[in-house]
């Protein structure tokens, strides 16, 4: 396995510790908790986080405008119940924290789980849950992929506003029923703590509607020009987005070249127009990687004045910028 | 080959129109240079450029602060004197221009007879040479890598504080004679253009002092755990930096992920402490990339106030942070 890596077992604690060397704005605690240098002293904290290999999602987006803290799982792996309810104390105000977690079984469940017990503890809390990953037919079964990331910049935006704590919780929830993504790879990840790839794939082959993971999408076919590739995506999104106007992202999978994720975009932004649909802000970069895998997703939101606003504020996170 | 590409002859003119597409503040003209949509008024022009597969060198750095132009060649090919030209009459205010070249033969020779052909025409042109990359030993041939980057924002920043075009190039020239770089890839980059990986590499091995083409490094040798290769790009490197204070870059080439640039950064951070550094700024992230190379570089500045203060300072460049 060629990794920049000193000792699997240590992959996390030595990604968090390389953060912070870099990025005075942030603190490690707890060995796995990202927070801000300078915590917030009054109004609504957001929380969110996951499994480990996604970067910047989500430790990169702890920062003002957007993530209170984050905690972080091992690679693919969900952090536990009282990892989570250590950044919910770490970093309330007593304004009360909304969670933002992903659509997985474990999250869903470890994130619960440390909402009741910080409930138990007489803090406010509240969570949504992101599903727009529509590779997935059935809605209750959507993955959480790089919309989440929309989630946390519109979360933070609210919560710089002064915003409560319901009224972001609500806010958000219906914001994140109006995201749709969709993903493909070129090749899969390889898992650092395995030493495996994530999948196995033809030399010729790309995979449509890729999870985060590596999860299997809706058809493996051969390689085809980005056209087709855009084409064929737009197509499912604009089925479930009948908004004419759209906020966009183009998201590179971890090892995507910011050429291609160039010549990726100029042809989402082909294939959107000629489905009748106007972009009125776009977002291009790795917002939601799978560590080293070759692919990009597209997400779309529609077109609000107030989600253009929050998504365009400012942000001390240097991974979220248009 | 697996690329996001719809046709490899159109490469660098479909990244130009993706980018495009994504950033409504600059403007493609003469199908390969990128301007600011908003000309400068006045002030001296900063122009840099080369060969594409870089990204998001040059033209991501077209932005306030930094470049007004970004002439952009094929894929690892120079870009041609008239078009290196047009864009100096581009953006030349009546203040002059400055050339930021990385030292390849064909961009000094195309720079060179675009600055004569501009000076012909009555346009105050002047130019700088980067040559920042140690694995060369004769300082003449050094190849300019990262360190190009931290030229173009230095520069950037003198044009905004209104010095003339004499005092930049001096001062940039002088920044650029204390600039180190050197670099390391596990994998060779696919060049898009030609369907070929850039070397060919064992499946165990990695390549020390690599070139942002592929160029060849100082050795060969079996991939080591991350400290004992920032212990030896870092040796290399505080040979010919011998201030104890510094700024430094850890750069991304292109399809190294994010986790593992911040695990490298550990490791540089700790190398560069064990020899008595002391590190006053960090970048990390992909600056100056070789498409879909898996490696990084690592960049010594001297630490200076004004340098630091210029590398700090705004501009609206999404891919220069920190």
């Amino acid at each position: 396995m060629k990794k920049l890596v000193q000792d699997k077992q240590h992959f996390l604690k030595d990604m968090l510790e390389g953060m912070q060397y870099a990025n005075s704005d942030i603190e490690v605690i707890h060995d796995t908790i990202v927070v801000r240098q300078s915590k917030k002293q009054s109004g609504v904290a957001i929380v969110s986080g996951g499994g480990s290999g996604h970067e910047p999602a989500h430790a990169g987006y702890v920062a003002s405008g957007m993530l209170d803290a984050a905690v972080c799982g091992e690679v693919f792996t969900s952090p536990t119940p009282d990892k989570v309810l250590d950044a919910i104390k770490a970093v309330n105000t007593g304004d009360g924290v909304l969670l933002i977690v992903k659509n997985y079984a474990g999250d869903v469940m470890n994130f619960e789980m440390a909402q009741e017990m910080a409930q138990m503890e007489g803090i406010d809390v509240e969570t949504v849950i992101v599903r727009d990953d529509i590779a997935i037919e059935d809605v209750k079964q959507r993955r959480g992929v790089a919309g989440t990331v929309f989630a946390h910049k519109y979360a933070g935006y609210l919560a710089d506003q002064g915003e409560a704590l319901s009224t972001i919780q609500s806010k958000v929830a219906t914001f994140i029923e109006g995201i749709r993504s969709i993903g493909m790879a070129l090749t899969p990840p390889m898992v650092p703590t395995t030493g495996k790839y994530g999948f196995d794939i033809d030399e010729k082959d790309m995979e449509i509607g890729i999870g985060i993971h590596g999860e299997k999408g809706l058809k493996r076919i051969p390689v085809e020009p980005i056209q087709s590739i855009t084409d064929q995506l737009v197509e499912r999104l604009v089925e479930e987005v009948q908004d004419e106007e759209v906020i966009v992202m183009v998201n590179g999978m971890g090892a995507t070249p910011l050429s291609e994720l160039n010549i990726a975009t100029k042809y989402v932004a082909q294939s959107l127009q000629s489905q009748g649909k106007t972009v009125l802000s776009w977002f291009v970069g790795d917002y939601m990687t799978s560590l080293d895998m070759q692919g990009f997703s597209i997400t779309l939101v529609p077109y609000q004045e107030e989600i253009s606003k929050a998504l365009n504020a400012p942000t001390a996170s240097q991974y979220f910028a248009n």
